[in-house]
């Protein structure tokens, strides 16, 4: 067998994942896992082949952040590939997001989902809300995501963070930061309900103060960043942030109480210099770093 | 208001319509109308912008067609617009089609369908055959289509014929040319069912002396093109037809018994070069032209 | 007329136009008009086709705007469509353009003009200054385009601002916003002429204060914007404003004064994301609902 | 300066111009010159960035021709670059391009027009018309070009051919080879006038005939070929030919008789691929080998 | 474990493989290997890509092909994933593909390579010698690759046949099949050392009787193809082969005696419309098949 | 010889180089040379492209800095053109480069080095080093670039600093501002160093004092740039600078100290919509003009 070791030696390892983190089965840590999903995107779809995208992208990375001085490869994680989810409406693929979440959790590790359409949130939310009925849902994005359906579809991704609000119920709560379109319905709610905040690291950072302790859930929709630094997704609006403001707003929430993060709205067929795909796998990156931080 | 007439004298009236055919919520004579529906598409999707792509390219023709001698403003055509159809699953947006071109036959409309994705064709066919019991419909494709429900649709892309096939039931007829890709279990039938021709106007001209007399639908896919003359489709199939093989093929239909037509599957934005929406618009006109000739 | 009534409710009723604004043929409020005109461009031509793509991009943008907290709807809004304009020099092109915008004033309407390239801008100067013989014009832009004639146009692209100083006369006046590129020359006479301010809002809204009352008209040269926010445009000059600075820039500008404004030089073949059309359809929407405010 | 010597050594002395053909300032055997004209394009632009195009994909080409078994770099060729044109309207631009062909006639140079949009071909054919009144003039193209002005321009690109017709007057003849769109009228006076042939290389070389020891001038429409294999034009017309078709056409012409050539209406900037732009050099090197050989 | 086992039925099982192939460390059949290398590519590069584009595309193809009415997961097939080639010169990446490919035919496995550029196949090609010397090399190419060494580089693409004929020595032998671009040099030694053929599959299948029962290796250069079917590689050359063609040449050569193939030069970043890396993908089936069929 | 001088009337004189800077053989002033090399680029390459995309995009911009007040036809530069370098390994490049770069020198030409890859600047620095033993290098990169070797190449693009500080040696002196992307171990040494600055004027100024009057060269590996401002480049890197920071950094550099600078790692294939090389061709506008200033 001296000609297999051979041939074992000259392959390369890596195949399709994250940077350095190994494909598995079984989730470790913290756990990769792409939602190739775009069924309910009701302008230009596209965000089904964003998990892949945000894989591939990550070659050009380094694994360490000299923002927060350190290296992923020190922790654990693992890239369990994507869900095989069905195409049309949303609800089949909900529940099955709902049900892979719960899987992760009660295996112990921490879901870093990459979408995919915003909708997606919902399944997660709900099953984490199970596991931690206190949780915290901090939104970083452009629209507000709260309609009750769109265009007759219960999980829309204009409906995501209102199924949110649905699973949190009374002990849960939801922040939304950076909100900067959306009906004027929307937007009266956004003002009165007091979850609303601009994309201000000291704003977030002094809310923050009010929910000490309690767990917390990252969801980022990558249209939070403006069209320049992101022109990739399916529903651009300008006047955005830049990663600078994404990198302070991530300093101000603490990693260690980080139970879970996603990525949404990559369409890379829309980002033709392949910058967004990148973006994308850095901000993976730096969740990642940040949940395994202590701080 | 002299200020008025000098001002509308200074405007385009083209708007967005297929060329020169007026816009018009009435069907009358051939009526043009868009299904901006790709939501069973399983892997590039985007045909849902088919529609305002093949208007739009429309500018760069001529209306008269030297193949066949003829320029389609002689005729009667309008431009209905688009369906104003639903996201997630086809169902509900077959039943639309269904009715819309159930009211343009009612109305003495012929209906030439843009689309959109080919799952669409069910409809229309199934509106036909309640008129035209002994409807002949062609098919022109790379596919078969004959999955019976395809990752739990109904009414799937990958079902379109197998569809067709269910609505047209005994007294109707299917003839599918071109096909060449697809599962083993479809070519069986395909070979079986002596429903297949290669794409050749010859043997389309023989086998339709068999149906003589019969009212025709066409249903161009326009996968059935090589990529190389069509590349904006979402599952391109090298092998396929040029544009003298498709004119020769049209050229063996007697248009004076041809009951409508539809243009599926122009997925504009994998046209980077924008020479796919031209050939959809160009075969666009051909068919009106086709239609309104005496044979 | 069931099938009829049937159909129409089954039809969208958009049609090429801006969001939800009606097409007409009569100006009323706020008339949108597209000027698709480029034929004085030295570089890269394509703001022929600006207008059709601004329509385009508006189906992704909301109704509503937070930063103004004013949804358009409230007001009156219409969009002509097009100027039909014939290809080559410039003369016949500004010649309609002054006509039009004539017609439209002597109507009540309050000109929009969608471009096409900046060399347009002086025929709607020159149709305002006849009503309006005290018009503060406030240019937003990249260059200077102070130069008399360029390669033998009169009314060339880069004398667009050259031939609104003609039209102004002694009675209007010109503020030249944001310059970043032009010749030596130019330079000079926009330091010496005290018409050029940089992109501040502040200093624009103290050099206002020497004009008030008087009627305003703001013509926006897209490229004023850096080529990373706006890179679809035939001359991008890195250095450029972000859409924070624009907002800035309008809320200093009372909106009871505009008697009329233009978004100018998008190429939308040149903006292979996508995100420049959008970002032009939003400052379309915010001019719009600028001067639809009190202030 | 032996300093000198050895930095001279390590330049390449390319720069821009036709593969392996020294650029120069004086005409000499076979002269390319390019015309970076678009103005009276009336769809999409972009031709003026042809010639530059052609001259850099031609570095992917080797200078021998196996069709022709024959290496340009034997016979006597120079690059003189672009004519520094206007833009605006067509007229001074012909102007331009009848002096300069005229002064490479004069030189005893023989033109090889690089455009460009077709309009470009009156002035050159005025300008071969002087020194030969008995031209032949052969058209490769897929728009018949026959209207007689079009949107106001006498020199428009739709009317190229008319304009020719008018040079050539009574002693002149034009052929037209491969014409597949245009207006009834135009296809009317094609089929009377006997100008029109397929693009058919037996029928060339029969119609040749009856032209023997003319001197003959061809003028190649890209567009000629399909748009799968020249997609980067501005009007691209389905059902044209490919190269296999192009070199049987040329061979039927005798290169000892040609006195100019011209390869017109790449636009780059539409062929996202390149292979237009090299179709178009490889286009280039078939005809300055034609005109080198004997036959 | 119910958790563990509920996540992996939800979970896809595909990652970065081709079509339904299984990714596997030990060669087994059919054994396809990619070799991500570019490295002596003299102008466009990007071949390095070829790999994971052909991967990625094969998605949109079935694993049933009509044309041989086979489906290659009835044999056997493993994706070993690529090589781990270093940057800069050819000859350590030579070596390594000569290791490699040397220890999957000594452990019985077909090679089956994925480019990657063309020097590549020297590698293959003597590792593949040294288990059989009367090899024959069937090479599918527009370019003689007959240059011996190119821009200082032994291993370069350009020689890369020059490679293969000193590997082959006395006893093996070579078919060019489809030359049409190279130096006057190269055609004479094509010409006169009879191994040139047109793309004719009567020729081939004519010239293979004097070589009954040697075994067989195809060398797919896809630049074979025109440009118009497959615009993504690096030095496009017009005038080549279709589909149809290249299935007619493939159904001459006995897939019994086929002990290798490979499949070069896709450079995916130039396939703007991805036809380029389905076209590659149905190809790498079509061999698949080819080898498992028994003639 | 009438025609003739006519003739040269009508040529434009520009051809292939940077704006209106004329081509020459021989070094006078500053003195741009393009390296046409990318060999060691392990991600995305075409940054060989990167000299010509520079020349190309210049004609967009005017010769006249408003930042600087200054016009860079007022001093003395040529275009050299590019070397003419071979593919596979850096050494022998490089070895090319410090030629080059050395005869520029001693021909009193200031050298201007439009890139290709970053690894360059070694074979540059060493050059200079030969005079000026004193040398402080400037390096504004996204990327540490000290490994000591990569992949096997000892003058790797990720090894250029590293390179670049063995040249320097004792005498030299290296400042690295705004990087923000490396390895752990780059990093440590980047801390300890105190070699590494952010990205900012204030501080670049004050280090600036440490080495007063010494001899300065600037390297710019534009991706220093956010990929929202330079999408076209290999590795782009989120958080990087904007061109209002790089305009502060080049103020603080004391203009008539520097002896040399290069313009490194535009991969213009990347580049869809074009404002990278507009980018690239503005910053050596300013590199130009700075060093002709007296401060």
């Amino acid at each position: 067998m001296e000609a297999l070791s051979e041939l074992e030696q000259l392959l390369d390892h890596h195949g399709s994942r994250f940077l350095e983190v190994p494909r598995s089965k079984t989730p470790s840590g913290i756990s990769l896992v792409g939602v190739p999903y775009d069924g309910t995107t009701s302008y230009r779809p596209g965000t089904r082949f964003g998990p892949e995208a945000i894989r591939a992208a990550s070659i050009g990375l380094e694994t360490y952040s000299p923002e927060q001085d350190a290296d992923y490869t020190d922790g654990e994680v693992v890239d369990l590939g994507n869900l095989d989810v069905p195409y049309g409406g949303a609800t089949p693929v909900i529940n099955q997001v709902r049900e892979a979440v719960g899987a992760i959790v009660d295996l112990d590790g921490i879901p870093l989902v990459l979408g995919g359409e915003h909708s997606i949130t919902a399944g997660i939310v709900e099953a984490l809300v199970a596991r931690y009925p206190d949780l915290l849902v901090i939104q970083l994005d452009a629209h507000a995501d709260l309609r009750d359906g769109y265009l007759g579809e219960h999980y829309s991704h204009a409906s995501a963070m209102r199924r949110c609000l649905d699973a949190l119920g009374e002990g849960g709560q939801l922040l939304q930061v950076g909100i900067r379109s959306g009906e004027r319905a929307e937007f009266q709610e956004l003002r009165e309900s007091g979850r609303w905040l601009p994309a201000s690291a000291e704003q977030l950072h002094s809310r923050l103060d009010e929910f000490s302790g309690r767990p917390i859930y990252v969801t980022l929709d990558l249209d939070i960043f403006d069209p320049a630094y992101f022109p990739g997704t399916g529903t651009p609006e300008p006047g955005g942030i830049d990663w600078a403001t994404f990198a302070a707003l991530l300093r101000t929430i603490p990693g260690d109480r980080m139970v879970g993060a996603d990525v949404m709205e990559l369409a890379p067929q829309l980002d033709t210099s392949g910058v967004s795909s990148v973006l994308a796998a850095k901000a993976t990156r730096e969740l990642i770093i940040k949940i395994q931080s202590q701080g």
